[in-house]
Protein backbone atom coordinates (compact mmCIF):
# COMPACT_ATOMS: atom_id res chain seq x y z
CA UNK A 1 0.00 0.00 0.00
CA UNK A 2 1.34 3.35 -0.43
CA UNK A 3 -1.40 4.92 1.63
CA UNK A 4 0.51 7.00 4.23
CA UNK A 5 -0.22 5.77 7.95
CA UNK A 6 -2.96 7.08 9.60
CA UNK A 7 -2.16 7.27 13.59
CA UNK A 8 -3.92 4.17 15.09
CA UNK A 9 -7.03 5.20 16.80
CA UNK A 10 -9.17 3.76 19.41
CA UNK A 11 -12.13 1.58 18.00
CA UNK A 12 -14.68 3.90 19.36
CA UNK A 13 -13.73 6.64 18.19
CA UNK A 14 -13.43 4.82 14.36
CA UNK A 15 -17.35 3.68 15.27
CA UNK A 16 -18.24 7.60 15.69
CA UNK A 17 -16.18 9.46 13.33
CA UNK A 18 -18.54 7.53 10.21
CA UNK A 19 -22.04 8.68 11.87
CA UNK A 20 -20.29 12.51 12.02
CA UNK A 21 -19.05 11.86 8.42
CA UNK A 22 -23.08 10.75 7.65
CA UNK A 23 -24.34 13.37 9.06
CA UNK A 24 -22.08 15.83 7.19
CA UNK A 25 -22.57 14.78 3.71
CA UNK A 26 -26.60 14.85 4.55
CA UNK A 27 -25.72 18.48 5.53
CA UNK A 28 -23.74 18.96 2.32
CA UNK A 29 -26.83 17.68 -0.14
CA UNK A 30 -29.02 20.67 1.98
CA UNK A 31 -26.54 23.05 1.25
CA UNK A 32 -25.36 24.09 4.79
CA UNK A 33 -21.90 25.65 4.78
CA UNK A 34 -21.35 25.61 8.32
CA UNK A 35 -21.81 23.46 11.83
CA UNK A 36 -20.73 23.09 14.96
CA UNK A 37 -20.02 20.50 17.40
CA UNK A 38 -23.16 21.34 19.25
CA UNK A 39 -25.59 20.93 16.58
CA UNK A 40 -23.90 17.87 15.72
CA UNK A 41 -24.62 16.71 18.67
CA UNK A 42 -28.32 17.57 18.75
CA UNK A 43 -28.53 15.33 15.91
CA UNK A 44 -26.85 12.36 16.61
CA UNK A 45 -27.47 12.56 20.27
CA UNK A 46 -23.39 12.25 21.23
CA UNK A 47 -21.96 14.40 23.77
CA UNK A 48 -20.46 17.26 22.51
CA UNK A 49 -17.21 17.30 24.03
CA UNK A 50 -16.82 14.21 22.66
CA UNK A 51 -17.48 15.19 19.19
CA UNK A 52 -14.84 17.63 20.10
CA UNK A 53 -11.97 15.10 21.01
CA UNK A 54 -12.97 12.73 18.19
CA UNK A 55 -12.56 15.40 15.05
CA UNK A 56 -9.51 16.91 17.12
CA UNK A 57 -7.60 13.73 15.51
CA UNK A 58 -8.58 15.41 12.61
CA UNK A 59 -6.24 18.38 11.24
CA UNK A 60 -8.77 20.52 10.90
CA UNK A 61 -9.62 23.93 12.93
CA UNK A 62 -13.34 24.64 13.71
CA UNK A 63 -14.19 28.89 13.62
CA UNK A 64 -15.10 30.04 17.21
CA UNK A 65 -19.25 30.56 17.68
CA UNK A 66 -19.18 29.08 13.68
CA UNK A 67 -18.15 25.74 13.54
CA UNK A 68 -16.33 23.82 10.77
CA UNK A 69 -16.60 24.39 7.10
CA UNK A 70 -19.09 21.41 6.08
CA UNK A 71 -17.30 20.91 2.90
CA UNK A 72 -13.75 20.45 4.67
CA UNK A 73 -14.68 18.54 7.50
CA UNK A 74 -16.37 15.99 4.67
CA UNK A 75 -13.24 15.93 2.99
CA UNK A 76 -10.93 15.81 6.08
CA UNK A 77 -13.24 12.55 7.41
CA UNK A 78 -13.75 10.85 4.85
CA UNK A 79 -9.59 11.02 3.72
CA UNK A 80 -8.89 10.22 7.17
CA UNK A 81 -11.30 7.34 7.66
CA UNK A 82 -9.37 6.17 4.60
CA UNK A 83 -12.43 6.63 1.98
CA UNK A 84 -10.58 8.42 -0.40
CA UNK A 85 -8.45 5.72 -1.03
CA UNK A 86 -8.67 2.56 -3.07
CA UNK A 87 -9.06 -0.60 -1.22
CA UNK A 88 -9.03 -3.56 -3.82
CA UNK A 89 -11.66 -6.81 -1.87
CA UNK A 90 -12.42 -10.77 -3.07
CA UNK A 91 -15.89 -12.07 -1.77
CA UNK A 92 -15.56 -15.15 -0.51
CA UNK A 93 -19.07 -16.84 -0.45
CA UNK A 94 -21.40 -15.37 -3.34
CA UNK A 95 -24.83 -16.06 -2.22
CA UNK A 96 -27.67 -13.26 -1.62
CA UNK A 97 -25.20 -11.17 0.59
CA UNK A 98 -21.96 -11.46 -1.40
CA UNK A 99 -23.79 -10.77 -4.58
CA UNK A 100 -25.27 -7.30 -2.54
CA UNK A 101 -22.08 -6.02 -2.07
CA UNK A 102 -20.75 -6.47 -5.54
CA UNK A 103 -23.69 -4.54 -6.75
CA UNK A 104 -23.61 -2.34 -4.44
CA UNK A 105 -21.65 0.82 -6.01
CA UNK A 106 -22.17 2.32 -2.20
CA UNK A 107 -18.80 0.52 -1.64
CA UNK A 108 -17.02 2.70 -3.70
CA UNK A 109 -17.55 5.93 -1.94
CA UNK A 110 -15.90 4.29 0.83
CA UNK A 111 -13.01 3.02 -0.55
CA UNK A 112 -13.90 -0.62 -1.79
CA UNK A 113 -13.47 -1.94 -4.78
CA UNK A 114 -14.31 -5.58 -4.90
CA UNK A 115 -12.25 -7.48 -7.50
CA UNK A 116 -13.18 -11.07 -7.49
CA UNK A 117 -15.18 -13.68 -5.97
CA UNK A 118 -14.79 -16.86 -5.18
CA UNK A 119 -17.27 -20.09 -4.70
CA UNK A 120 -17.54 -23.80 -4.17
CA UNK A 121 -20.48 -23.80 -6.53
CA UNK A 122 -18.94 -24.96 -9.81
CA UNK A 123 -22.19 -23.23 -11.25
CA UNK A 124 -21.13 -19.69 -9.83
CA UNK A 125 -17.09 -20.81 -10.77
CA UNK A 126 -16.13 -19.18 -13.91
CA UNK A 127 -19.32 -16.96 -13.94
CA UNK A 128 -19.19 -12.40 -14.06
CA UNK A 129 -21.30 -11.06 -12.10
CA UNK A 130 -21.64 -6.97 -12.52
CA UNK A 131 -17.71 -7.62 -14.43
CA UNK A 132 -16.26 -9.13 -11.41
CA UNK A 133 -14.87 -12.84 -11.88
CA UNK A 134 -16.08 -15.40 -9.90
CA UNK A 135 -14.29 -18.91 -9.83
CA UNK A 136 -13.50 -21.36 -7.23
CA UNK A 137 -10.71 -22.08 -4.27
CA UNK A 138 -8.54 -23.57 -5.86
CA UNK A 139 -8.11 -20.40 -8.93
CA UNK A 140 -7.88 -17.93 -6.24
CA UNK A 141 -4.04 -17.36 -7.21
CA UNK A 142 -5.18 -16.12 -10.40
CA UNK A 143 -7.11 -13.05 -8.45
CA UNK A 144 -4.13 -12.28 -6.11
CA UNK A 145 -1.85 -12.09 -8.84
CA UNK A 146 -4.20 -10.16 -11.46
CA UNK A 147 -5.39 -7.24 -8.47
CA UNK A 148 -3.31 -8.26 -5.58
CA UNK A 149 -6.45 -7.66 -3.41
CA UNK A 150 -6.22 -6.86 0.46
CA UNK A 151 -9.34 -7.30 1.78
CA UNK A 152 -11.21 -10.97 2.01
CA UNK A 153 -14.94 -10.24 2.53
CA UNK A 154 -16.11 -13.32 4.10
CA UNK A 155 -19.93 -14.50 3.47
CA UNK A 156 -19.70 -17.72 3.96
CA UNK A 157 -21.95 -19.60 6.12
CA UNK A 158 -20.57 -19.75 10.21
CA UNK A 159 -19.05 -23.36 9.92
CA UNK A 160 -16.75 -22.77 7.25
CA UNK A 161 -15.99 -18.92 8.02
CA UNK A 162 -12.68 -19.68 10.23
CA UNK A 163 -11.49 -22.23 7.75
CA UNK A 164 -12.11 -19.66 4.61
CA UNK A 165 -10.21 -17.04 7.14
CA UNK A 166 -7.31 -18.61 7.56
CA UNK A 167 -6.95 -19.74 3.91
CA UNK A 168 -7.21 -16.08 2.55
CA UNK A 169 -4.53 -15.02 4.94
CA UNK A 170 -1.98 -18.04 3.82
CA UNK A 171 -2.89 -16.51 0.26
CA UNK A 172 -1.95 -13.23 1.35
CA UNK A 173 -4.72 -11.21 2.45
CA UNK A 174 -3.87 -8.35 5.15
CA UNK A 175 -8.07 -7.95 6.71
CA UNK A 176 -10.60 -9.97 6.92
CA UNK A 177 -13.94 -8.71 7.16
CA UNK A 178 -16.14 -11.17 8.55
CA UNK A 179 -19.99 -11.22 7.59
CA UNK A 180 -20.64 -14.52 9.63
CA UNK A 181 -21.50 -15.26 12.76
CA UNK A 182 -18.70 -17.18 13.79
CA UNK A 183 -16.19 -14.80 15.43
CA UNK A 184 -12.82 -15.75 13.46
CA UNK A 185 -9.42 -15.55 15.06
CA UNK A 186 -6.76 -14.27 12.62
CA UNK A 187 -3.05 -13.61 13.59
CA UNK A 188 -2.17 -10.11 15.30
CA UNK A 189 -0.67 -8.60 11.92
CA UNK A 190 -4.10 -8.76 10.43
CA UNK A 191 -7.10 -6.51 10.21
CA UNK A 192 -10.43 -7.82 11.50
CA UNK A 193 -14.02 -6.79 11.28
CA UNK A 194 -16.89 -8.59 12.47
CA UNK A 195 -19.91 -7.94 10.95
CA UNK A 196 -22.66 -10.23 12.28
CA UNK A 197 -26.02 -8.90 11.01
CA UNK A 198 -28.01 -11.19 12.76
CA UNK A 199 -25.83 -10.54 16.15
CA UNK A 200 -27.51 -7.35 15.91
CA UNK A 201 -30.72 -9.03 16.04
CA UNK A 202 -30.37 -10.11 19.53
CA UNK A 203 -30.03 -6.60 20.57
CA UNK A 204 -33.86 -5.73 18.86
CA UNK A 205 -35.07 -8.83 20.15
CA UNK A 206 -34.05 -8.06 24.15
CA UNK A 207 -35.33 -4.42 23.83
CA UNK A 208 -37.97 -5.19 22.30
CA UNK A 209 -42.05 -4.69 23.61
CA UNK A 210 -40.26 -3.46 27.07
CA UNK A 211 -41.10 -0.28 27.76
CA UNK B 1 -46.17 -9.96 20.98
CA UNK B 2 -46.75 -13.15 23.30
CA UNK B 3 -43.59 -13.72 23.77
CA UNK B 4 -42.52 -13.87 27.44
CA UNK B 5 -39.93 -10.72 28.83
CA UNK B 6 -36.34 -11.43 28.68
CA UNK B 7 -34.28 -10.35 31.03
CA UNK B 8 -32.93 -6.83 30.08
CA UNK B 9 -28.87 -7.94 29.24
CA UNK B 10 -26.19 -5.35 28.79
CA UNK B 11 -25.62 -4.71 25.39
CA UNK B 12 -21.71 -6.42 25.21
CA UNK B 13 -23.12 -9.61 26.66
CA UNK B 14 -25.77 -9.53 23.59
CA UNK B 15 -22.90 -9.15 21.16
CA UNK B 16 -20.72 -11.92 22.73
CA UNK B 17 -24.12 -14.35 23.24
CA UNK B 18 -24.53 -14.89 19.43
CA UNK B 19 -20.96 -15.99 18.87
CA UNK B 20 -21.41 -18.63 21.21
CA UNK B 21 -24.13 -19.99 19.66
CA UNK B 22 -22.69 -19.76 16.16
CA UNK B 23 -19.54 -21.63 17.84
CA UNK B 24 -21.94 -23.94 19.19
CA UNK B 25 -23.63 -24.94 15.96
CA UNK B 26 -20.91 -25.63 14.46
CA UNK B 27 -19.84 -27.88 17.08
CA UNK B 28 -23.55 -29.80 16.43
CA UNK B 29 -22.95 -29.96 12.92
CA UNK B 30 -19.30 -32.01 13.75
CA UNK B 31 -21.31 -34.08 16.19
CA UNK B 32 -19.83 -32.97 19.41
CA UNK B 33 -21.91 -34.03 22.40
CA UNK B 34 -20.47 -31.08 25.16
CA UNK B 35 -18.17 -28.25 25.99
CA UNK B 36 -17.09 -26.53 28.48
CA UNK B 37 -16.12 -22.76 28.69
CA UNK B 38 -12.47 -23.11 28.24
CA UNK B 39 -13.40 -24.81 25.18
CA UNK B 40 -15.45 -22.21 23.90
CA UNK B 41 -12.68 -19.61 25.27
CA UNK B 42 -10.22 -20.93 23.24
CA UNK B 43 -11.58 -21.42 20.39
CA UNK B 44 -13.33 -17.77 20.06
CA UNK B 45 -10.44 -15.67 22.18
CA UNK B 46 -12.52 -14.62 24.54
CA UNK B 47 -11.96 -14.67 28.81
CA UNK B 48 -13.34 -18.18 30.37
CA UNK B 49 -14.76 -16.60 33.31
CA UNK B 50 -16.08 -13.69 30.84
CA UNK B 51 -18.04 -16.44 28.85
CA UNK B 52 -19.16 -18.36 32.25
CA UNK B 53 -20.96 -15.13 33.40
CA UNK B 54 -22.48 -14.36 30.14
CA UNK B 55 -23.83 -18.07 30.17
CA UNK B 56 -25.19 -17.46 33.96
CA UNK B 57 -28.19 -15.86 32.55
CA UNK B 58 -29.27 -19.00 30.84
CA UNK B 59 -30.60 -21.48 32.97
CA UNK B 60 -28.51 -23.57 32.46
CA UNK B 61 -25.76 -25.27 34.33
CA UNK B 62 -22.69 -27.14 33.16
CA UNK B 63 -21.23 -30.19 34.63
CA UNK B 64 -18.12 -30.09 36.44
CA UNK B 65 -15.23 -31.39 34.17
CA UNK B 66 -17.63 -32.41 31.34
CA UNK B 67 -19.27 -29.40 30.42
CA UNK B 68 -22.16 -28.24 28.83
CA UNK B 69 -24.39 -30.30 26.52
CA UNK B 70 -24.28 -28.74 23.29
CA UNK B 71 -27.67 -29.93 21.76
CA UNK B 72 -28.84 -28.22 25.25
CA UNK B 73 -26.63 -25.10 24.82
CA UNK B 74 -27.64 -24.16 21.15
CA UNK B 75 -31.38 -24.18 22.04
CA UNK B 76 -31.28 -22.50 25.22
CA UNK B 77 -28.92 -19.74 23.76
CA UNK B 78 -31.18 -20.20 20.47
CA UNK B 79 -34.12 -19.46 22.53
CA UNK B 80 -32.93 -17.14 25.10
CA UNK B 81 -32.06 -14.32 21.81
CA UNK B 82 -35.29 -14.92 20.63
CA UNK B 83 -34.21 -16.50 17.49
CA UNK B 84 -36.68 -19.41 18.02
CA UNK B 85 -39.75 -17.12 18.17
CA UNK B 86 -41.29 -15.31 15.00
CA UNK B 87 -40.67 -11.37 14.80
CA UNK B 88 -42.32 -10.00 11.76
CA UNK B 89 -40.33 -7.22 9.90
CA UNK B 90 -40.55 -4.62 6.96
CA UNK B 91 -37.91 -3.75 4.56
CA UNK B 92 -37.87 0.24 4.00
CA UNK B 93 -35.55 0.63 0.52
CA UNK B 94 -35.67 -2.70 -1.86
CA UNK B 95 -32.29 -2.23 -3.48
CA UNK B 96 -29.05 -4.51 -3.73
CA UNK B 97 -29.36 -4.82 -0.11
CA UNK B 98 -32.39 -4.62 0.88
CA UNK B 99 -33.58 -7.20 -1.60
CA UNK B 100 -30.66 -9.40 -0.43
CA UNK B 101 -32.17 -9.38 2.98
CA UNK B 102 -35.93 -10.77 1.18
CA UNK B 103 -33.92 -13.43 -0.41
CA UNK B 104 -31.65 -14.46 3.37
CA UNK B 105 -33.01 -17.40 3.83
CA UNK B 106 -30.95 -17.46 7.28
CA UNK B 107 -32.73 -14.69 8.58
CA UNK B 108 -35.39 -17.15 9.37
CA UNK B 109 -32.80 -19.02 11.30
CA UNK B 110 -32.22 -16.02 13.55
CA UNK B 111 -36.06 -15.36 13.95
CA UNK B 112 -36.85 -12.83 11.51
CA UNK B 113 -39.65 -12.76 8.40
CA UNK B 114 -40.04 -10.25 6.16
CA UNK B 115 -43.31 -9.61 5.43
CA UNK B 116 -43.38 -6.53 3.19
CA UNK B 117 -41.52 -4.39 1.40
CA UNK B 118 -41.27 -0.39 0.75
CA UNK B 119 -39.51 1.72 -1.80
CA UNK B 120 -40.36 5.05 -3.73
CA UNK B 121 -39.73 3.85 -7.05
CA UNK B 122 -42.66 3.18 -8.97
CA UNK B 123 -40.83 0.63 -10.47
CA UNK B 124 -40.98 -1.39 -7.76
CA UNK B 125 -44.10 -0.72 -6.05
CA UNK B 126 -46.59 -3.00 -6.65
CA UNK B 127 -44.01 -6.06 -7.64
CA UNK B 128 -43.25 -9.40 -5.48
CA UNK B 129 -39.99 -10.24 -4.44
CA UNK B 130 -39.67 -13.74 -3.50
CA UNK B 131 -43.42 -13.77 -2.49
CA UNK B 132 -42.99 -10.78 -0.68
CA UNK B 133 -45.30 -8.07 -1.63
CA UNK B 134 -43.20 -4.30 -2.34
CA UNK B 135 -45.22 -1.09 -1.76
CA UNK B 136 -45.01 2.21 -2.23
CA UNK B 137 -44.72 4.57 0.87
CA UNK B 138 -48.42 5.79 1.31
CA UNK B 139 -49.73 2.09 0.90
CA UNK B 140 -47.24 1.07 3.97
CA UNK B 141 -51.26 1.13 6.15
CA UNK B 142 -52.12 -2.00 4.30
CA UNK B 143 -48.86 -4.06 4.90
CA UNK B 144 -49.39 -3.20 9.30
CA UNK B 145 -53.23 -4.17 8.16
CA UNK B 146 -52.27 -7.55 6.63
CA UNK B 147 -49.21 -8.30 8.95
CA UNK B 148 -48.64 -6.05 11.79
CA UNK B 149 -44.76 -6.34 11.67
CA UNK B 150 -42.42 -4.80 14.66
CA UNK B 151 -39.22 -4.36 12.98
CA UNK B 152 -38.40 -1.35 10.69
CA UNK B 153 -35.53 -2.78 8.50
CA UNK B 154 -33.91 0.71 7.31
CA UNK B 155 -32.08 -0.12 3.54
CA UNK B 156 -32.69 3.38 2.44
CA UNK B 157 -29.82 5.87 1.65
CA UNK B 158 -28.08 8.16 4.56
CA UNK B 159 -30.38 11.42 3.98
CA UNK B 160 -33.40 9.89 4.03
CA UNK B 161 -32.81 7.13 7.01
CA UNK B 162 -34.18 9.40 10.13
CA UNK B 163 -37.30 10.47 8.21
CA UNK B 164 -38.19 7.40 7.21
CA UNK B 165 -37.39 6.16 11.10
CA UNK B 166 -39.60 8.47 12.17
CA UNK B 167 -42.37 8.07 9.58
CA UNK B 168 -42.06 3.75 10.44
CA UNK B 169 -42.36 4.62 14.11
CA UNK B 170 -45.29 6.47 13.76
CA UNK B 171 -47.18 3.52 11.75
CA UNK B 172 -46.22 1.84 14.61
CA UNK B 173 -43.27 -0.09 14.30
CA UNK B 174 -41.56 -0.75 17.62
CA UNK B 175 -37.96 -1.76 16.55
CA UNK B 176 -35.72 -0.01 14.03
CA UNK B 177 -32.75 -1.53 12.35
CA UNK B 178 -30.61 0.63 10.76
CA UNK B 179 -28.27 -0.24 7.86
CA UNK B 180 -27.46 3.03 6.45
CA UNK B 181 -24.48 4.73 7.49
CA UNK B 182 -27.03 8.15 8.96
CA UNK B 183 -27.36 7.63 13.10
CA UNK B 184 -30.80 7.86 14.03
CA UNK B 185 -32.36 8.92 16.57
CA UNK B 186 -35.85 7.14 18.20
CA UNK B 187 -37.52 7.69 21.36
CA UNK B 188 -36.95 5.44 24.50
CA UNK B 189 -39.62 3.33 24.00
CA UNK B 190 -38.35 2.53 20.34
CA UNK B 191 -35.65 -0.73 20.01
CA UNK B 192 -32.66 0.42 17.67
CA UNK B 193 -29.79 -1.12 16.57
CA UNK B 194 -27.32 0.44 14.28
CA UNK B 195 -25.71 -1.83 11.61
CA UNK B 196 -23.81 0.68 9.56
CA UNK B 197 -21.38 -1.69 7.33
CA UNK B 198 -19.54 1.12 5.93
CA UNK B 199 -18.58 1.85 9.21
CA UNK B 200 -16.92 -1.20 9.65
CA UNK B 201 -14.19 -0.58 6.73
CA UNK B 202 -13.16 2.69 8.99
CA UNK B 203 -11.70 -0.37 11.49
CA UNK B 204 -10.37 -2.40 8.93
CA UNK B 205 -8.48 0.54 7.03
CA UNK B 206 -7.42 1.67 9.90
CA UNK B 207 -5.82 -1.19 11.29
CA UNK B 208 -4.38 -2.39 7.77
CA UNK B 209 -0.40 -2.78 6.57
CA UNK B 210 0.34 -1.67 10.08
CA UNK B 211 2.36 -4.09 11.79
Amino acid sequence: MNQRQLPLLPEPTLRRLPWYLAYVKTLLGRGTEYVSSTAISKALNVDASQIAKDLSFLNLKGKTRIGYEVKALEEALSDFLGFKATHKACVFGVGNLGKALILDKGLADYGLQIVGGVDTDPALAGSIVEGVEIVAPDELQAIMDRHNPSVAILTVPAEAAQEVADSAISAGFSAIWNFSPYRVKVPRNIALANTSIYAHLALIYNRLDRF
